[in-house]
Protein backbone atom coordinates (compact mmCIF):
# COMPACT_ATOMS: atom_id res chain seq x y z
CA UNK A 1 0.00 0.00 0.00
CA UNK A 2 1.23 3.21 -0.58
CA UNK A 3 2.13 5.99 2.13
CA UNK A 4 -0.17 8.42 0.96
CA UNK A 5 -3.06 6.06 1.41
CA UNK A 6 -1.59 5.22 4.89
CA UNK A 7 -1.86 8.47 6.45
CA UNK A 8 -5.66 8.75 6.31
CA UNK A 9 -5.85 5.22 7.83
CA UNK A 10 -3.98 6.16 10.69
CA UNK A 11 -5.53 9.67 11.29
CA UNK A 12 -9.10 7.46 11.33
CA UNK A 13 -7.95 4.96 13.88
CA UNK A 14 -6.21 8.14 16.09
CA UNK A 15 -10.16 9.75 15.75
CA UNK A 16 -11.91 6.40 16.45
CA UNK A 17 -9.22 5.81 19.82
CA UNK A 18 -10.17 9.76 21.22
CA UNK A 19 -13.83 9.40 20.02
CA UNK A 20 -14.07 5.93 22.47
CA UNK A 21 -12.14 7.96 25.17
CA UNK A 22 -14.78 10.84 25.14
CA UNK A 23 -17.17 8.66 25.10
CA UNK A 24 -16.16 6.63 28.35
CA UNK A 25 -15.48 9.59 30.24
CA UNK A 26 -18.78 10.76 29.88
CA UNK A 27 -20.34 7.59 30.70
CA UNK A 28 -17.97 7.48 33.65
CA UNK A 29 -18.94 10.70 34.99
CA UNK A 30 -22.52 9.71 34.54
CA UNK A 31 -21.77 6.60 36.24
CA UNK A 32 -20.22 7.90 39.25
CA UNK A 33 -22.89 11.38 39.59
CA UNK A 34 -25.65 7.91 39.74
CA UNK A 35 -23.73 6.84 42.77
CA UNK A 36 -25.18 9.29 44.93
CA UNK A 37 -28.91 7.55 44.46
CA UNK A 38 -27.46 5.01 47.11
CA UNK A 39 -27.58 8.46 49.92
CA UNK A 40 -31.54 9.19 48.89
CA UNK A 41 -33.30 8.04 51.62
CA UNK A 42 -36.93 6.93 51.30
CA UNK A 43 -39.80 7.00 53.56
CA UNK A 44 -39.82 3.04 53.67
CA UNK A 45 -37.48 1.27 56.16
CA UNK A 46 -36.04 -2.58 55.14
CA UNK A 47 -38.04 -5.00 55.76
CA UNK A 48 -36.14 -5.90 59.10
CA UNK A 49 -36.87 -2.41 60.21
CA UNK A 50 -33.18 -1.25 60.73
CA UNK A 51 -32.95 1.78 59.10
CA UNK A 52 -34.61 3.82 55.95
CA UNK A 53 -34.50 2.64 52.49
CA UNK A 54 -32.27 4.23 49.71
CA UNK A 55 -32.95 4.50 46.37
CA UNK A 56 -30.25 2.61 44.67
CA UNK A 57 -30.77 -0.27 46.46
CA UNK A 58 -35.02 0.12 46.21
CA UNK A 59 -33.74 0.10 42.58
CA UNK A 60 -32.37 -3.07 42.67
CA UNK A 61 -35.15 -4.47 44.35
CA UNK A 62 -37.79 -3.71 42.49
CA UNK A 63 -35.97 -4.62 38.92
CA UNK A 64 -35.92 -8.05 41.01
CA UNK A 65 -39.48 -7.59 41.67
CA UNK A 66 -40.44 -6.71 37.72
CA UNK A 67 -37.86 -10.39 37.08
CA UNK A 68 -39.95 -12.64 39.17
CA UNK A 69 -42.82 -11.64 39.38
CA UNK A 70 -43.59 -10.93 35.22
CA UNK A 71 -45.71 -13.29 34.65
CA UNK A 72 -48.47 -11.60 36.92
CA UNK A 73 -48.31 -8.45 34.52
CA UNK A 74 -52.22 -7.97 33.38
CA UNK A 75 -50.64 -7.23 29.66
CA UNK A 76 -47.98 -9.19 28.13
CA UNK A 77 -44.89 -7.15 28.82
CA UNK A 78 -41.09 -6.70 27.30
CA UNK A 79 -39.62 -7.88 31.07
CA UNK A 80 -36.23 -6.65 29.35
CA UNK A 81 -37.37 -2.79 28.82
CA UNK A 82 -39.15 -3.07 32.25
CA UNK A 83 -36.28 -4.00 34.19
CA UNK A 84 -33.84 -0.80 32.01
CA UNK A 85 -37.12 1.09 32.69
CA UNK A 86 -37.12 0.56 37.18
CA UNK A 87 -33.19 0.86 37.08
CA UNK A 88 -33.61 4.30 35.75
CA UNK A 89 -36.71 5.42 36.88
CA UNK A 90 -35.59 7.03 40.65
CA UNK A 91 -32.36 8.77 38.76
CA UNK A 92 -34.26 12.52 39.20
CA UNK A 93 -34.10 12.03 42.88
CA UNK A 94 -30.16 12.57 42.84
CA UNK A 95 -31.76 16.55 42.39
CA UNK A 96 -35.75 16.08 43.76
CA UNK A 97 -35.26 13.72 46.63
CA UNK A 98 -37.77 11.17 47.41
CA UNK A 99 -41.48 11.72 47.38
CA UNK A 100 -43.59 9.67 49.48
CA UNK A 101 -46.66 8.49 47.73
CA UNK A 102 -48.60 9.07 51.26
CA UNK A 103 -47.14 12.70 51.70
CA UNK A 104 -48.45 16.00 50.07
CA UNK A 105 -46.32 18.09 47.06
CA UNK A 106 -47.43 20.54 44.70
CA UNK A 107 -47.28 18.58 41.89
CA UNK A 108 -46.48 20.99 38.89
CA UNK A 109 -43.51 21.66 41.48
CA UNK A 110 -42.46 18.45 41.65
CA UNK A 111 -42.54 17.77 37.64
CA UNK A 112 -40.98 20.91 36.74
CA UNK A 113 -38.02 20.10 39.18
CA UNK A 114 -37.77 16.35 37.86
CA UNK A 115 -37.46 17.69 34.25
CA UNK A 116 -34.49 19.87 35.17
CA UNK A 117 -32.74 16.54 37.43
CA UNK A 118 -33.18 14.46 33.94
CA UNK A 119 -31.61 17.29 31.70
CA UNK A 120 -29.01 17.35 34.15
CA UNK A 121 -28.26 13.88 34.92
CA UNK A 122 -29.69 12.30 31.98
CA UNK A 123 -27.15 15.24 30.03
CA UNK A 124 -24.00 13.60 31.20
CA UNK A 125 -23.98 10.66 28.80
CA UNK A 126 -23.29 10.71 24.84
CA UNK A 127 -26.13 11.85 23.26
CA UNK A 128 -27.52 8.82 21.69
CA UNK A 129 -27.75 6.96 25.16
CA UNK A 130 -29.09 10.46 27.09
CA UNK A 131 -31.96 10.18 24.27
CA UNK A 132 -32.53 6.77 24.79
CA UNK A 133 -32.86 6.75 28.61
CA UNK A 134 -34.60 10.12 28.55
CA UNK A 135 -37.51 8.19 26.69
CA UNK A 136 -37.21 5.47 28.61
CA UNK A 137 -37.85 7.54 31.44
CA UNK A 138 -40.59 9.98 30.12
CA UNK A 139 -42.37 6.61 29.30
CA UNK A 140 -42.31 5.57 32.84
CA UNK A 141 -43.40 8.80 33.85
CA UNK A 142 -46.53 8.41 31.88
CA UNK A 143 -47.68 5.54 32.59
CA UNK A 144 -49.12 4.42 29.38
CA UNK A 145 -47.60 1.57 28.13
CA UNK A 146 -48.04 -1.91 29.00
CA UNK A 147 -44.44 -1.62 29.75
CA UNK A 148 -44.64 1.47 31.92
CA UNK A 149 -47.99 0.09 33.84
CA UNK A 150 -46.55 -2.42 34.84
CA UNK A 151 -43.37 -0.77 36.31
CA UNK A 152 -45.44 1.22 38.38
CA UNK A 153 -47.29 -1.83 39.83
CA UNK A 154 -44.24 -3.43 40.57
CA UNK A 155 -42.39 0.33 42.19
CA UNK A 156 -45.63 0.71 44.12
CA UNK A 157 -46.14 -2.67 45.57
CA UNK A 158 -42.55 -3.29 46.71
CA UNK A 159 -43.36 -0.57 50.12
CA UNK A 160 -46.58 -2.49 50.94
CA UNK A 161 -44.68 -5.27 51.45
CA UNK A 162 -41.95 -3.91 53.42
CA UNK A 163 -44.97 -2.66 55.56
CA UNK A 164 -46.09 -5.81 55.63
CA UNK A 165 -43.15 -7.55 56.89
CA UNK A 166 -42.05 -4.57 59.50
CA UNK A 167 -45.69 -4.04 61.18
CA UNK A 168 -47.01 -0.65 59.06
CA UNK A 169 -43.51 1.44 59.70
CA UNK A 170 -43.96 4.13 57.16
CA UNK A 171 -47.99 3.62 57.38
CA UNK A 172 -47.79 4.43 60.83
CA UNK A 173 -45.90 7.32 60.33
CA UNK A 174 -48.12 8.64 57.89
CA UNK A 175 -51.14 7.46 59.73
CA UNK A 176 -52.40 5.57 56.49
CA UNK A 177 -55.65 4.42 55.98
CA UNK A 178 -56.84 1.26 54.50
CA UNK A 179 -59.34 3.85 52.09
CA UNK A 180 -55.92 5.78 51.68
CA UNK A 181 -53.75 2.80 50.45
CA UNK A 182 -56.37 1.87 47.45
CA UNK A 183 -56.55 5.30 46.76
CA UNK A 184 -53.01 6.36 46.26
CA UNK A 185 -51.48 2.66 45.61
CA UNK A 186 -54.24 -0.74 45.53
CA UNK A 187 -55.30 0.53 42.15
CA UNK A 188 -51.89 1.11 40.68
CA UNK A 189 -50.49 -2.28 41.42
CA UNK A 190 -53.91 -3.68 40.36
CA UNK A 191 -53.78 -2.09 37.35
CA UNK A 192 -50.89 -3.92 36.35
CA UNK A 193 -50.96 -6.81 38.53
CA UNK A 194 -54.20 -8.01 39.68
CA UNK A 195 -53.60 -11.16 40.67
CA UNK A 196 -50.63 -9.81 42.86
CA UNK A 197 -52.83 -7.12 44.77
CA UNK A 198 -55.79 -10.14 44.87
CA UNK A 199 -53.29 -12.40 46.45
CA UNK A 200 -51.87 -9.69 49.56
CA UNK A 201 -55.50 -8.55 50.47
CA UNK A 202 -55.84 -10.96 53.07
CA UNK A 203 -52.66 -9.88 55.00
CA UNK A 204 -53.83 -5.82 54.00
CA UNK A 205 -57.24 -6.92 56.11
CA UNK A 206 -55.74 -7.97 59.11
CA UNK A 207 -52.68 -5.61 59.06
CA UNK A 208 -55.95 -2.72 59.45
CA UNK A 209 -58.48 -5.00 60.77
CA UNK A 210 -55.83 -5.14 64.04
CA UNK A 211 -56.05 -1.70 63.89
CA UNK A 212 -59.56 -0.98 63.98
CA UNK A 213 -59.99 -3.07 67.25
CA UNK B 1 -73.76 -25.94 28.47
CA UNK B 2 -75.03 -28.76 29.99
CA UNK B 3 -74.37 -28.16 33.94
CA UNK B 4 -72.28 -31.82 34.04
CA UNK B 5 -70.06 -30.06 31.54
CA UNK B 6 -69.33 -26.66 34.01
CA UNK B 7 -68.24 -28.56 37.17
CA UNK B 8 -65.22 -29.75 35.78
CA UNK B 9 -64.53 -26.43 33.98
CA UNK B 10 -64.81 -24.25 37.74
CA UNK B 11 -63.04 -26.82 39.66
CA UNK B 12 -59.90 -26.42 37.14
CA UNK B 13 -60.41 -22.27 37.40
CA UNK B 14 -60.30 -23.01 41.46
CA UNK B 15 -56.84 -25.08 40.48
CA UNK B 16 -55.12 -22.74 38.67
CA UNK B 17 -56.06 -19.92 41.01
CA UNK B 18 -54.76 -22.21 43.70
CA UNK B 19 -51.45 -22.80 41.67
CA UNK B 20 -51.09 -18.16 40.92
CA UNK B 21 -51.47 -17.80 44.54
CA UNK B 22 -48.61 -20.79 45.85
CA UNK B 23 -46.63 -18.98 42.73
CA UNK B 24 -46.60 -15.51 44.52
CA UNK B 25 -46.38 -16.83 47.87
CA UNK B 26 -43.58 -18.72 47.03
CA UNK B 27 -42.28 -15.47 44.76
CA UNK B 28 -43.04 -12.88 47.61
CA UNK B 29 -41.23 -15.05 50.10
CA UNK B 30 -38.14 -14.89 47.77
CA UNK B 31 -38.55 -11.19 47.25
CA UNK B 32 -38.40 -10.46 50.93
CA UNK B 33 -35.52 -12.75 51.87
CA UNK B 34 -33.44 -10.86 49.35
CA UNK B 35 -33.84 -7.64 51.11
CA UNK B 36 -31.19 -8.56 53.61
CA UNK B 37 -29.30 -8.30 50.55
CA UNK B 38 -29.31 -4.20 51.81
CA UNK B 39 -27.08 -5.08 54.83
CA UNK B 40 -24.49 -7.27 53.50
CA UNK B 41 -20.97 -4.50 53.67
CA UNK B 42 -18.66 -4.67 51.19
CA UNK B 43 -15.27 -3.39 51.41
CA UNK B 44 -15.73 -0.46 48.68
CA UNK B 45 -16.69 2.63 49.99
CA UNK B 46 -19.64 5.32 48.31
CA UNK B 47 -18.10 7.36 45.77
CA UNK B 48 -18.23 10.42 48.70
CA UNK B 49 -16.23 7.97 51.33
CA UNK B 50 -19.56 8.41 53.86
CA UNK B 51 -19.87 5.05 54.35
CA UNK B 52 -19.58 1.12 52.99
CA UNK B 53 -21.71 -0.12 50.18
CA UNK B 54 -24.27 -2.51 50.65
CA UNK B 55 -24.30 -5.20 47.97
CA UNK B 56 -28.24 -4.63 47.42
CA UNK B 57 -26.97 -0.78 46.10
CA UNK B 58 -23.98 -2.01 44.58
CA UNK B 59 -25.89 -4.68 42.33
CA UNK B 60 -28.39 -1.87 41.23
CA UNK B 61 -24.93 -0.18 40.47
CA UNK B 62 -23.26 -2.29 38.40
CA UNK B 63 -26.43 -3.25 36.12
CA UNK B 64 -26.20 0.44 35.27
CA UNK B 65 -22.22 0.24 34.20
CA UNK B 66 -23.24 -3.00 31.95
CA UNK B 67 -26.07 -0.88 30.87
CA UNK B 68 -24.38 1.89 29.50
CA UNK B 69 -20.64 0.57 29.09
CA UNK B 70 -22.32 -2.05 27.04
CA UNK B 71 -20.62 -1.00 23.61
CA UNK B 72 -17.03 -1.35 25.30
CA UNK B 73 -17.48 -5.32 25.39
CA UNK B 74 -14.68 -6.92 23.72
CA UNK B 75 -17.19 -9.75 22.17
CA UNK B 76 -20.97 -8.55 21.67
CA UNK B 77 -22.90 -9.57 24.81
CA UNK B 78 -26.78 -9.88 25.01
CA UNK B 79 -27.12 -7.38 27.71
CA UNK B 80 -30.36 -7.74 28.99
CA UNK B 81 -28.55 -11.49 29.96
CA UNK B 82 -25.50 -9.29 31.45
CA UNK B 83 -28.40 -7.31 33.37
CA UNK B 84 -29.92 -9.97 34.93
CA UNK B 85 -27.08 -11.99 35.84
CA UNK B 86 -25.68 -8.91 37.53
CA UNK B 87 -28.86 -8.33 39.23
CA UNK B 88 -28.72 -11.85 40.71
CA UNK B 89 -24.75 -12.15 41.58
CA UNK B 90 -24.51 -11.60 44.81
CA UNK B 91 -27.48 -13.30 45.99
CA UNK B 92 -25.26 -15.28 47.85
CA UNK B 93 -23.87 -13.06 49.99
CA UNK B 94 -26.59 -12.89 52.14
CA UNK B 95 -25.30 -16.42 53.79
CA UNK B 96 -22.08 -16.12 52.60
CA UNK B 97 -21.09 -12.61 53.28
CA UNK B 98 -19.28 -10.55 50.86
CA UNK B 99 -15.44 -11.89 50.05
CA UNK B 100 -13.34 -8.21 49.52
CA UNK B 101 -11.45 -8.99 46.17
CA UNK B 102 -7.96 -7.76 48.04
CA UNK B 103 -8.46 -10.23 51.04
CA UNK B 104 -7.66 -13.35 51.86
CA UNK B 105 -9.79 -16.61 51.92
CA UNK B 106 -10.13 -20.16 51.76
CA UNK B 107 -11.25 -20.67 47.99
CA UNK B 108 -12.79 -24.43 48.54
CA UNK B 109 -14.75 -23.35 51.63
CA UNK B 110 -15.63 -20.37 49.90
CA UNK B 111 -17.20 -21.85 47.56
CA UNK B 112 -19.11 -24.78 49.51
CA UNK B 113 -20.58 -22.33 51.79
CA UNK B 114 -22.39 -20.36 48.43
CA UNK B 115 -23.40 -23.14 46.80
CA UNK B 116 -25.40 -23.96 50.27
CA UNK B 117 -26.55 -20.38 50.48
CA UNK B 118 -27.67 -20.76 46.45
CA UNK B 119 -29.33 -23.71 47.13
CA UNK B 120 -31.59 -22.09 50.30
CA UNK B 121 -32.06 -19.08 48.74
CA UNK B 122 -32.69 -19.84 45.21
CA UNK B 123 -34.77 -22.81 46.52
CA UNK B 124 -37.57 -20.13 47.82
CA UNK B 125 -38.43 -19.96 44.34
CA UNK B 126 -41.12 -22.12 42.04
CA UNK B 127 -38.94 -24.49 40.41
CA UNK B 128 -38.78 -23.32 36.78
CA UNK B 129 -37.38 -19.57 37.94
CA UNK B 130 -35.16 -21.50 40.71
CA UNK B 131 -33.78 -23.63 37.82
CA UNK B 132 -33.05 -20.31 35.32
CA UNK B 133 -31.79 -18.35 38.22
CA UNK B 134 -29.39 -21.21 39.65
CA UNK B 135 -28.15 -21.50 36.07
CA UNK B 136 -27.73 -18.00 35.22
CA UNK B 137 -25.60 -17.42 38.32
CA UNK B 138 -23.52 -20.27 37.77
CA UNK B 139 -22.60 -18.98 34.31
CA UNK B 140 -21.81 -16.34 36.39
CA UNK B 141 -19.47 -17.55 38.16
CA UNK B 142 -17.82 -20.13 35.65
CA UNK B 143 -16.81 -16.41 33.73
CA UNK B 144 -16.20 -18.67 30.53
CA UNK B 145 -19.24 -17.23 28.48
CA UNK B 146 -19.05 -13.63 26.88
CA UNK B 147 -22.17 -12.53 28.65
CA UNK B 148 -20.36 -13.77 32.01
CA UNK B 149 -16.72 -12.69 30.91
CA UNK B 150 -18.31 -8.73 30.51
CA UNK B 151 -20.14 -9.09 33.69
CA UNK B 152 -17.52 -10.22 35.44
CA UNK B 153 -15.60 -7.44 34.31
CA UNK B 154 -18.43 -4.61 34.75
CA UNK B 155 -18.15 -5.71 38.79
CA UNK B 156 -14.32 -5.44 38.79
CA UNK B 157 -13.86 -1.88 37.41
CA UNK B 158 -16.87 -0.40 40.15
CA UNK B 159 -14.58 -0.80 42.99
CA UNK B 160 -11.73 1.05 41.12
CA UNK B 161 -13.71 3.68 39.98
CA UNK B 162 -14.94 4.36 44.15
CA UNK B 163 -11.66 3.81 45.01
CA UNK B 164 -9.72 6.96 42.65
CA UNK B 165 -13.03 8.59 43.65
CA UNK B 166 -12.08 8.29 47.06
CA UNK B 167 -8.56 8.95 46.81
CA UNK B 168 -8.26 4.89 47.41
CA UNK B 169 -10.10 4.27 50.81
CA UNK B 170 -10.05 0.56 50.15
CA UNK B 171 -6.74 0.42 48.57
CA UNK B 172 -5.52 2.06 51.49
CA UNK B 173 -7.15 -0.32 54.23
CA UNK B 174 -5.85 -3.65 52.23
CA UNK B 175 -2.46 -2.01 51.37
CA UNK B 176 -2.83 -2.68 47.44
CA UNK B 177 0.04 -2.55 45.55
CA UNK B 178 -0.22 -1.30 41.52
CA UNK B 179 1.12 -5.39 40.49
CA UNK B 180 -1.95 -6.63 42.98
CA UNK B 181 -4.18 -4.23 41.25
CA UNK B 182 -3.27 -6.07 38.29
CA UNK B 183 -2.97 -9.53 39.09
CA UNK B 184 -6.53 -9.68 41.00
CA UNK B 185 -8.54 -6.80 38.98
CA UNK B 186 -6.88 -5.20 35.71
CA UNK B 187 -6.89 -8.27 33.38
CA UNK B 188 -10.60 -9.28 34.35
CA UNK B 189 -11.76 -5.94 33.53
CA UNK B 190 -9.12 -6.25 30.49
CA UNK B 191 -10.32 -9.81 29.09
CA UNK B 192 -14.00 -8.51 28.99
CA UNK B 193 -13.80 -4.47 28.23
CA UNK B 194 -10.10 -3.40 27.14
CA UNK B 195 -10.68 -0.40 26.15
CA UNK B 196 -12.03 0.50 29.89
CA UNK B 197 -9.46 -0.52 31.18
CA UNK B 198 -6.82 1.11 29.01
CA UNK B 199 -8.98 4.44 29.66
CA UNK B 200 -8.38 3.98 33.52
CA UNK B 201 -4.52 3.36 33.15
CA UNK B 202 -3.87 7.56 33.49
CA UNK B 203 -5.64 7.58 36.55
CA UNK B 204 -4.53 4.77 38.44
CA UNK B 205 -0.63 5.59 37.31
CA UNK B 206 -1.11 8.60 38.75
CA UNK B 207 -2.38 7.23 42.18
CA UNK B 208 0.10 5.03 42.71
CA UNK B 209 2.75 7.26 41.17
CA UNK B 210 1.86 9.94 44.00
CA UNK B 211 1.67 7.32 46.31
CA UNK B 212 5.45 5.99 45.92
CA UNK B 213 6.71 9.86 45.95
Amino acid sequence: MPRSQQQPKQLGLTRMLDQTDERLSQQLAFLTEIDKLKSVLRATTLCDGSRRENTGEHSWHIAMYALILAEHAKSPVNIDRVIKMLLIHDIVEIDAGDKPIHGSHDIAEMEAIEQAAADRIFGLLPEDQRKELRALWEEFEAAESDDAIFAKSVDRVQPVIANLETGGDSWLEYNVSRQQLEDRVGWKVAKGAPALWQHLQARIRNWFGARAE
